[in-house]
């Protein structure tokens, strides 16, 4: 009988990492017709030390239980946050992991995660070098941030930027309609990585003129600078849509959802309140143009919309989980699969597995060559990028 | 020739009050084939008083247009939240506008709104009474918060009914993710009914357990009640999910939201900073319980969510419109459309025509009876209710 798989789920819930989690199940039952258990740890690393496992095998072996988990969103398993210690400082921990490893007759171990859940990857094939192990320690990539290295995206990004980019079009729509002055300003995920803040660019077409102004975090944002384009906006249309990555930070470092955390700030319970960027930008626009305006967050929906995910998105992250477990069972460990872009339209990816020390705690931001500082939008090949991984057209809509 | 078609929309966007426009050109379009005219008013009656008048027979005559626009979120001939005056007090404005009238050789006019725009349609069509005019005036039902008198519901209310269950099941699920206590609360929009907060609960089924606690504005909130609430539900459970209306209220009358908005609470720019019911209990709940939590507002998108809009809703718009152009060529004015509920099962609407006079500025809100203050939810019956409007069951989650 061949040694047996496990699978955890890791970091921020996307609407795509449960498709991971199939990809690995399916194929990992393709494979293991010999009897071997396919495990799942509830809860990432934290629920393995403290020995909650579960059996996936009969519950997944219905391809329509694995189809509905493919498009069901946060985690099925459980997530956590925790990050392994150094091995060196404490071995005993990892003392106690490898002997539950070994408990349960474990092979192959896999791991859905962004970059801490890779350094989690990381130290356990490095960890495994050192006692001799022969378990294979797999990483497969989700983030709706898209800033892992060496892939060229990463599973769940596609489905958020989808989310972005319709709902975009909806709130810019929404934003025509009176005839009176107005700001709208939509606050998106993505604290240094501005990959989510610049598929709101998406949302323009012959029937959108997408937003006004968009700011990511990648370049110092400027108060100044920006009340004066609002203003300048302001006289040529009645409407002015904002995008902006909650990320966004001014020339000295400090971020502007900081600027109005101040002590003296608390509310009438004590408590100080902490506003976004946008409810921020709302304030001083307020304030400086008398304007009106409305700060809209896309909050926790942009991660887990698996309502409107991309259908990219889920095949690319059950493909991502099945790839691992083919290269596990081909003798690889310590990697991570990215995804990769065929060079030629119409867009067509691959899979293959990357040396993990190159991805685990690193992170990707969006090229300075794909921003354009000067109109405060992206470039077309942000667009390029970006359009095929939300798979399809947006819904259309009917302009007078 | 016949006498010319007129319509507008007014009042806050929709999903679908475009399917109502839709409704209202198709059928004047079916009707009118001896040549007369089918106009749009720009931005409501303000719009039409300034003359910004557009002709949508030409635009909308090929079926594939109407249909794109059933489907378009927003409102395609823009808005207004203009009260017409008290005609006796300022008839001059009357007079202009069915000088207008007249110019445009108008018969039918068609209003498609709220609570404020069937004042519109009653002030309308009182004074042409007292000057012996003819015209009709048809006022079609629009509003997310469901609380215009004598209809069943309102058509745009299932759509937005739809997108709150499916995102607040969405939300559920990332709530259920990770190992530690945290109360996420999603603050829902309807300032004094609570049909659309109460449409939370339309999430539960067998794979979502539902908001743990639901607060309409219909009955006064009460803060020490809902901080026990929430303790003694972290006793049994990490995660704790709460949706409220914008609208909750204290015994005393004073809206939630409004107590962190005293004037000390300035932020760094000396502006005031308005927080939600949901901040403000976040806040609440901190300071109280040392509690985890995150407040999510659903804000815009959920009135303009055409990408998940209720087919059932599209549907009951379209209708609606042309039941107004029925009744209009019917020889009716001064009346509202309504929609009727079959008393039987399974679920099935009809349309009718009510004296505005029941409608104008009167609001419906939840009945007390379908409150279950009690467990902080909704009744069956309210869910019955609602379950119907919503057009067809949610997407399905996996559940390990």
């Amino acid at each position: 009988m061949g040694k047996n798989f496990i699978v955890g789920q890791s970091g921020g819930p996307t609407a795509v990492i449960n498709a991971s989690l199939a990809g690995v199940v399916s194929s990992a039952l393709d494979i293991c017709s010999d009897g071997a258990k396919i495990y799942g740890m509830r809860h990432g690393i934290q629920g393995f030390a403290d020995g909650d496992i579960v059996e996936l095998g009969p519950r997944l072996s219905d391809p329509a239980a694995s189809e509905l988990l493919k498009h069901t969103p946060a985690a099925a398993l459980g997530s956590c946050r925790r990050r392994l210690p150094d091995p060196q400082k404490q071995p005993d921990v990892f003392e106690a992991l490898f002997a539950r490893l070994r408990q349960l007759d474990i092979g192959y171990f896999f791991y859905i995660g962004g970059n801490d859940s890779m350094d989690t990857i990381q130290k356990l094939s490095d960890y495994a070098q050192t006692v001799d192990s022969v378990i294979r320690f797999i990483g497969i990539p989700k983030t709706i941030d898209n800033d892992l290295a060496l892939t060229d995206h990463t599973p769940g990004y596609g489905s958020a930027a989808r989310y972005i980019a319709c709902v975009m079009k909806e709130l810019i729509a929404d934003s025509l309609v009176y005839e009176e002055k107005r700001v709208t300003l939509v606050e998106i995920m993505g604290r240094n990585a501005g990959w989510l803040a610049g598929a709101a660019a998406l949302s323009a077409g012959t029937d959108c003129p997408g937003p006004d102004l968009l700011y990511l975090p990648e370049t110092p944002f400027d108060i100044d600078d920006f009340v004066a384009r609002v203003e300048a906006l302001q006289t040529k249309r009645k409407s002015v849509v904002v995008a902006l990555s909650e990320g966004i930070k001014l020339e000295d470092g400090r971020y502007v959802c900081e600027l109005s955390a101040s002590d003296e700030e608390a509310d009438v319970f004590g408590h100080r309140q902490l506003s976004g960027a946008a409810a921020t930008l709302c304030s001083i626009l307020k304030q400086r143009l008398g304007a009106k305006c409305r700060a809209i967050e896309l909050s926790t929906m942009q991660r887990c919309a698996a309502h409107i995910s991309s259908q990219t998105d889920v095949d690319e992250a059950f493909a991502a989980g099945k790839a691992g477990v083919e290269a596990a069972v081909a003798g690889k460990t310590g990697c991570m699969i990215v995804l990769t872009r065929d060079p030629d339209v119409p867009y067509r990816f691959g899979c293959s597995a990357a040396d993990i020390h190159g991805i685990a705690n690193a992170e990707k931001t969006v090229p300075l060559e794909w921003i354009d500082t000067e109109h405060a939008t992206v470039t077309p090949q942000f667009i390029e990028y970006a359009l095929p991984l939300i798979g399809g057209k947006l819904p259309d809509h009917f302009v007078l």
